[in-house]
């Protein structure tokens, strides 16, 4: 939940992070951006800025916005009714980010998830991704990821999204931002 | 056709107008760029520099990196066998780029198809394309595009890609460029 001014606030640093990426956006963008806090109130820990370019039926992209140190929680995309779930590339464009997907646990993880919900984690194969580096990853595949210290932008390139259809680790998630009004 | 050292050389310069968007691509990336010349050995008149990031059988994002005044070619992307022919969006991230689609012809056209091949040409609604603005292109609709003075790249988000259906108005085309040995 964040109210209105925090919308704004948010949407505002999101802006700066895809500033430092190089990325040109117009003012009309910057007000779409969707700050997503997964309904845990607790943006900075658990969250992402969101930028969607274009979400046809058969195609996606988007740039995301972290935080330094955010999480996007664990989740995959379930095929429904026989139609392949959503299956995503993420290209790292500025700062650092790690991606923890199905696969051999990492010896030493470089990320923690956010504290309280340490048993809402589990799968710990870690991918490092720097500026130019990129993973695609296939539907029904559990991932979660997190950014570095000084936060990161990622372009995501995917099919059709659908963000209702999927499937959190953690019960207590709801995909969707509650927005307030100011002083509630 | 292109020699192996002028594909290079073209390869280090579609690295230059990508660098100039502030786009981070890795050595590994600059030695794929695609030289395309659509088979009419004219390159800086009609070509373009292609970055696939990534083409599976369900998406594909590219960068497009374009010489001053270079046009790509008019064509489409056909229906095939009932599946629906590529759909892409354009996003200009640096230059500037007019792009021709179906449409109410525009008054002033603000480019002119590469001399000598005016009559490949047929559709004229203009799209002006700077940084930040974007546009997606349906199946099966006749398209073409043009760098303004100081070039153009662009971020291609799309299904999958595959040239090799792609229909040009312009019969002399062959969207493989042939690469051939130095000094032959």
């Amino acid at each position: 939940m964040i109210t209105k001014a925090e919308l704004k606030k948010r949407q505002d640093q999101a802006y700066g992070f895809l500033e430092r990426a190089s990325l040109v956006i117009t003012a009309a963008e910057k007000e779409k951006i969707e700050i997503a806090d997964f309904g845990l109130s607790e943006f900075e820990k658990t969250g992402l800025g969101v930028l969607v370019y274009v979400n046809t039926l058969r195609c996606c992209a988007k740039e995301l916005a972290m935080w330094p140190r955010q999480t996007c929680p664990e989740h995959r995309h379930p095929t429904i009714g026989g139609v392949p779930g959503k299956e995503e590339t993420f290209r790292c464009r500025w700062g650092k980010v790690y991606l923890y997907v199905e696969g051999a646990r990492a010896a030493k993880p470089a990320c923690r998830p956010p504290a309280g919900r340490e048993n809402t984690y589990s799968v710990w194969h870690e991918i490092e991704l720097n500026p130019g580096d990129q993973y695609t990853i296939v539907p029904d595949t559990l991932h979660w990821f997190q950014a570095g210290d000084q936060g990161a932008v990622i372009s995501e390139f995917s099919t059709h999204s659908t963000d209702e259809n999927d499937f959190f680790t953690d019960h207590s998630i709801g995909r969707a931002t509650k927005i307030v009004e100011d002083g509630k």
